[in-house]
């Protein structure tokens, strides 16, 4: 661990930030109070959970009660889809998501497969966006919720979520959207976007780990999830989790301030990465060059395996990624690669570069220059 | 928060030990790799989580690949209750349980009422102790799981957890165990106590928030929970949570090898608190007074109502609960105190003590001297 590391991976994880980390602190050791307890000891914890969920409810425009702790965006989706569906079951069992979903989405969807409802997967085009007709299409008198991401996590596609919120509206099905890699990095209003409910993850946007939020709108019936005391307003049973909500309140603060010109940065670093590292013959980009996430770069290196060149990186001290963190377990190519129409072996050559706050030109040149050195090598082998 | 705190609730939540927080702090700013990444900088936190996964196993005695982290001990019952009353739907419909669980049980057994399946509350004697005959004669063909807490978190009573194991293993219904309250204050070998699943919680040994373990013995036939990611081996979805888990690991380290000496100083304070509390007039103490955990006491002062009292305590800076937090937010009268047989009047005249790591002799002389004043202005009245 004494080189340096050159990050690129944080549509990963991101570190927790220091400011975030110093608001945190004290409770842990000092105002540790269990939150839920009637005590003047626990009124500190108490009024710094009410501080974060004001937060986050200006953050994305919403109001406090709507506002449910978890920990994080795998349990946010997990509550969103399966309290939904089990408590709408009477009226319908049909839910509409798209190919190209995290597998918090995907895996919950299978599962309620499992259960007797009916799950349609919409197609994207090569771009990675939802085909908006196909899912109008879709909609049946049986169907209780839609479920579509804010922004891809893999290609950085942004999907039509306003679009969807209204077709949704109209026709009166719940929307639920996985915005984990969009909060922080992108503005994000639920009125906007007209969405019933929205899962985020603080370490996405330089927050702690195993932390999240479940927005629910006023009104949206849906069962609990996890079972147990009466915390969340009786929504959401466990301990409260202080210090780490206080953390999120804080990363989700932070970086909605500075958003704009954090967004021109990073463009401006990943247009730079693009026209050198699409000089390299043989090389193409996965998805639009301008309508993805600022910090997203996703290349396809053709014939050669993108495992191998992740390795030469690796040891240069360069951290990217294949695929996502949350499949690298699987040896399959990526579904996200192949619903966007990629052959197998260009889904296998394809990695992920995404930028963030330490992210610099230096650091931008140094990789152009040790990916060209590498894939030289392994194409004159 | 500037007078001085005489925290008797270490039932509720205990203080991140110092240690304990100096080997998680590394993992929020620096080494936040995520840990199912595919690249150098993973491996520190790789190296981590593997190393607290031994530590679980160790002090546990279990194998590693047995340990799953989770969110906490409320998303470790919910797990071990659904998912292994989903696997085994097509053998039976039956669960045991006990009247004094926590709401993490309770409810997650009143939820799966509503799906079909039957669940027998045993009943406690006056000490808070289960009723093993009636445990035995409630077992069916159709018995598939018993989930019997290890200790009570209102009043310490430690339950036959060996003999309800003998009698399951003898039957195959499998056996959970919600040991939140147990672990890191008294020995628990899941081997001696004949256990398939264990539910542990971080916070309530002096560990961070928003942790915890579930033990699944390995051939147990148990339901995904979390869907998401290949994380747990596939089994629970969600990025893990380094710094969380590594300070788990170390506070069930640590609090194991003082075990017996701080049993021996806490059973030594608690009894002087017992036999100075129990000379005030009209004072009664709840559950057995020596076989429960050592750091527990539970009285009844009866005709005094005990919220009262706590807010008279917490005037003067002693901390102490009425209940326990998880259910602060209920109105009702205690049900591990009614299930023991007290009145609706005394439930609500009793309060529970719990001692920790900080608690000395001055402190529960302190307490003793101001309980005894303010009883004498209330009766006074």
């Amino acid at each position: 661990m004494n080189q340096k590391i050159i990050y690129m991976d944080y549509g990963a994880t991101t570190p927790v930030d220091k400011e975030v980390f110093m608001e945190m602190q004290p409770y842990f050791c000092n105002f540790y109070g269990n939150a839920s307890s009637v005590s003047t000891f626990s009124l500190e914890p108490k009024m710094a959970i009410d501080k974060a969920r004001g937060r986050v409810a200006k953050a994305i425009n919403c109001k406090r009660e709507e506002v449910f702790f978890t920990s994080g965006g795998t349990e946010s989706d997990n509550w969103a889809i399966k309290g939904l569906a089990f408590a709408k079951m009477q009226s319908g069992n049909h839910i509409i998501t798209s190919e190209i979903e995290h597998p918090a989405v995907l895996n919950t969807c299978r599962y309620l497969e499992t259960q007797g409802f009916k799950v349609t997967y919409v197609p994207v085009d090569k771009s990675g966006i939802l085909d908006l007709d196909y899912l109008t299409k879709s909609i049946t008198e049986k169907t209780i919720l839609v479920t579509i991401m804010l922004a891809n996590n893999e290609v950085g596609s942004l999907e039509p979520i306003e679009k969807i919120g209204e077709i949704c509206n109209k026709k009166n099905i719940v929307f639920h959207t996985d915005a984990v890699q969009a909060i922080g990095h992108i503005n994000v209003d639920v009125q906007n976007l007209k969405v019933d409910m929205l899962s985020m993850s603080a370490h996405k946007f330089y927050g702690p780990k195993g932390i999240g939020v479940l927005y629910i709108k006023n009104g949206t019936k849906v069962d609990n999830y996890l079972h147990g005391g009466e915390q969340e307003r009786g929504r959401r049973g466990s301990t409260e989790n202080t210090a780490a909500i206080v953390g999120l309140g804080k990363a989700i603060e932070k970086s909605n301030l500075n958003i704009k010109d954090e967004n021109i940065r990073l463009k401006r670093l990943r247009d730079r990465f693009l026209s050198e590292v699409l000089k390299i013959e043989r090389t193409t980009i996965n998805g639009d060059r301008e309508d993805r996430l600022p910090g997203n770069a996703n290349i396809c290196f053709h014939g050669i395996e993108a495992e191998t060149l992740l390795m030469a990186l690796d040891l240069q001290g360069i951290c990217a990624s294949v695929g996502s963190a949350c499949s690298a377990g699987s040896l399959e190519p990526s579904h996200v690669l192949m619903a966007m129409g990629l052959s197998e072996e260009d889904a296998k050559s394809s990695m992920r570069f995404s930028f963030g706050k330490v992210t610099s030109e230096e650091e931008i040149n140094f990789t152009v220059k040790t990916l060209k050195k590498i894939i030289d090598n392994i194409r004159n082998v």
